[in-house]
């Protein structure tokens, strides 16, 4: 019943897109701009418990996208925008050196399971093509890619290889494929490659890096700056949403918030306004490594240059000392950037700096931004964020196990977890946890005080899901 | 040669400390006062690289606590206090379920391997004095306990049948044994106890849920209150470090900055002037579970309210949602409370609310907690807080990865997780890493661009420890 279910809902999408792509222009930016909710629209509001008209009104002014490619049928649409709850992104995506099509979609189906709002295949391996339709296929939530990759990798991996004819035919190939939303430096500049020479890690993006090298090569300006019309022309067509990639983001926490990086930043806040003139909806990607002190700083500072535009940053790490450990690292300035006000977190792994991530990677990652996200919704005081939490801690007073597990962001591992704490032989759970044992128990002894947890809220039954 | 060196300043140390013992009043504070520069204030200056004058001063001032009992001969005296790095503790102890001394000690050695600050002995299963003994034996840093758990054992685990001789004799057979700091909740007060009624967890502190009992039970006030002077009294004699608990802290998000919290920090700022009258060095505790938004402003208050005395705060969890996970839910919530001026954080391990912590528990919060209290000492612009971050900056840069594990938190692990990474059958470590393989590595890329990471910063040279 359920599966039938699911293919009605994807014909019936299937049937809407269809539709859809008669239109002359097909952004979510454009029909909101005409006053017009979508369909997408009203599957969002859904979800962020807000109005239609408020998730339209909001797309129309720049400050909330809806990634979702006319060709990606099994996609279920999802907001990103300051004034929706946060989102996290898992980036999987083979390499040389390893992975394949399977491994991947096994990826894909962690991220999400454990809560994944998009995902993007950075895949730099064999099999480009076939593993991103395989990835677009498996995934109900919005796929991005970074076409450059893919470009480098049709001349050879030379930088100053690559041409603008070459690069504009991987955008549209992917486009066609159903890509939601795609990772483009139109913001590196020629003007911007000597300004990172005093820097301690130089370029840590790699499209960044690919891109600087061809201005240098050939001593002119970055022809995705320059073509950037083309990239808006294509974007009109599918619907793709532009997430303009910060190639100039600092590598390691001397070189954060330096000019090299703002001056891109400023150079990102105009591709936004001219993107937007043509419809097309944009997010920003922002650091890297940033001193917790100046994240705030670096998230006010671009909601202004880029008037508003979903903030979609990396982490960021607050230290560099933790190679192994970076989901923790990372997570922290994440949970700090999310409550300033980014939009989307992407996530870091336990393994960046050392290898790609692998299966458990992928999970570590996403339960640590997941974490990150969700206490951001908490500090903003979005409404509703903070029910689960509420939920459990009456499951806690009221020792109620199974619905600790099951209200937990890992119910197996929380399950786990605890019963290893149980005394040899026994499976019973009893009133109190395995940290304390029974005459120790606060909670055990603070109910001898006449507390009753139920009292309270009495708005939130336990019930809710 | 090392071992001999080692034994040689135990000895001397010991000798130091017999001459103390024969002083009317010891504490650091008392010298302190009275303008003395101790050796252990000499010892803290050289690890905070300031001047030991401002270490006297600021222990005169109560912002700054070295607790070391003349007891404990194996000690490396440090320093806690606003104005110098945060430091981290680790819980260790078996409980009635389950460990033995020699697990116990193994967990000392992993915590203060990985960098714990302190460690705290919160055993409540059998052989209690051993175990303590054991610890303060092996511990080179400042060994804390709860006196209270003992106390209860030897009533049989009934608060009701607690007097205050028995607990009195129970602090100064710990403090004889060498114990550096103590928990005491001196701040449950009677009055509190209507007010965590309207709480969804109502007291997750076990001690204060303890003293909330026998109040109730007695109707009278906490006994830890009414004769706090027979507490400074034993403190004067050992120079315990006062670590005044809060049995009202908040057990998840709902219940954070309620009444019964705030009014029982007020409580704690009295007994602070209470105790620094009798020279007695005092640090006050902390949240447990509060959002994000709400961190600064507790911290400030504490300051304030507690007239600077070091604040110790135990992470605070920003989710409730996330158990298995807690370690890193707490960390985000340590990293914030010490930028905004935390002096010590005590660890969470990924295990709480479910288990008592093994060895790899141990191990995982001691990382995430010197994670948070790095990039908070970053964030707050400490002398010298970034070098190693710095320094690894240019070793990554310069592709050294034996430099780079070397710089790590944990090397052992970094190497592996990277190592997993080569290709089969390869050991060398290649001028890019394991994660973009070689054309897509953006360093790689941009030293083609000729950048030189060693320019900068020439003051820090790579070779600095």
């Amino acid at each position: 019943m359920a599966r039938c279910a699911k293919k009605d809902a994807m014909t019936l999408r299937d049937e809407y897109l269809k539709k859809r792509r008669s239109d002359a222009v097909k952004t979510q930016m454009h029909y909101a701009r005409q006053g017009r909710v979508t369909e997408e629209m009203i599957g969002v509001a859904k979800r962020e418990s807000a109005s239609p008209q408020f998730i339209r009104d909001e797309i129309a002014a720049g400050r909330l996208v809806i990634p979702a490619n006319i060709f990606h049928a099994g996609l279920e649409p999802l907001g990103i925008g300051i004034n929706v709850s946060c989102k996290i992104n898992a980036n999987i995506g083979n390499s040389a050196l390893g992975s394949n099509i399977a491994e991947e979609l096994e990826k894909v189906k962690v991220a999400v399971r454990y809560g994944a709002d998009t995902i993007m295949d950075l895949s730099t391996g064999p099999l480009l093509n076939e593993t991103r339709a395989a990835v677009i296929q498996a995934s109900t939530v919005p796929v991005g890619t970074v076409p450059i990759y893919q470009a480098l990798e049709r001349v050879g991996g030379k930088p100053e290889a690559l041409t603008p004819d070459l690069f504009w035919d991987v955008v549209e190939f992917q486009a066609k494929q159903g890509v939601d939303f795609m990772t483009v430096h139109a913001g590196v500049r020629l003007k911007h490659v000597e300004l990172v020479k005093s820097r301690l890690t130089g370029i840590v993006s790699r499209g960044g890096a690919i891109l600087a090298r061809w201005c240098q090569e050939h001593g002119k300006e970055n022809f995705l700056y320059t073509d950037y019309d083309r990239l808006l022309e294509i974007c009109r067509k599918y619907d793709v949403t532009i997430s303009l990639g910060d190639g100039m983001r600092p590598g390691c926490l001397a070189d954060a918030s330096d000019e090299a990086q703002f001056m891109e930043l400023d150079t990102l806040g105009e591709l936004t306004l001219q993107a937007w003139k043509q419809d097309v909806q944009v997010m920003v990607e922002g650091p890297g490594h940033v001193p917790m002190n100046q994240i705030p700083m670096n998230i006010e500072r671009q909601i202004k240059v880029c008037h508003g535009a979903p903030f979609y940053v990396l982490g960021p790490l607050v230290t560099d000392i933790a190679p192994g450990y970076d989901h923790i690292t990372s997570a922290i300035g994440a949970a700090i950037a999310a409550q300033a006000g980014a939009a989307m977190l992407c996530y870091v792994t336990p393994c960046e700096h050392l290898r790609i991530p692998n299966l458990e990677d992928v999970k570590q990652g996403v339960i640590a931004y997941k974490i990150a996200a969700h206490a951001a919704d908490i500090a903003r005081q979005r409404p509703g964020a903070r029910d689960r939490d509420d939920r459990m801690a009456r499951a806690r007073f009221a020792f109620d196990w199974e619905k600790q597990f099951e209200l937990s962001l890992d119910p197996e591992n929380a399950r786990k977890v605890h019963d290893e704490g149980l005394p040899k032989g026994t499976t019973h759970r009893e009133e109190y946890c395995s940290m304390c044992g029974e005459g120790f128990c606060a909670m055990r002894l603070s109910k001898g005080l006449g507390l009753d947890p139920f009292k309270k809220c009495p708005a939130v039954s336990d019930n809710e899901s």
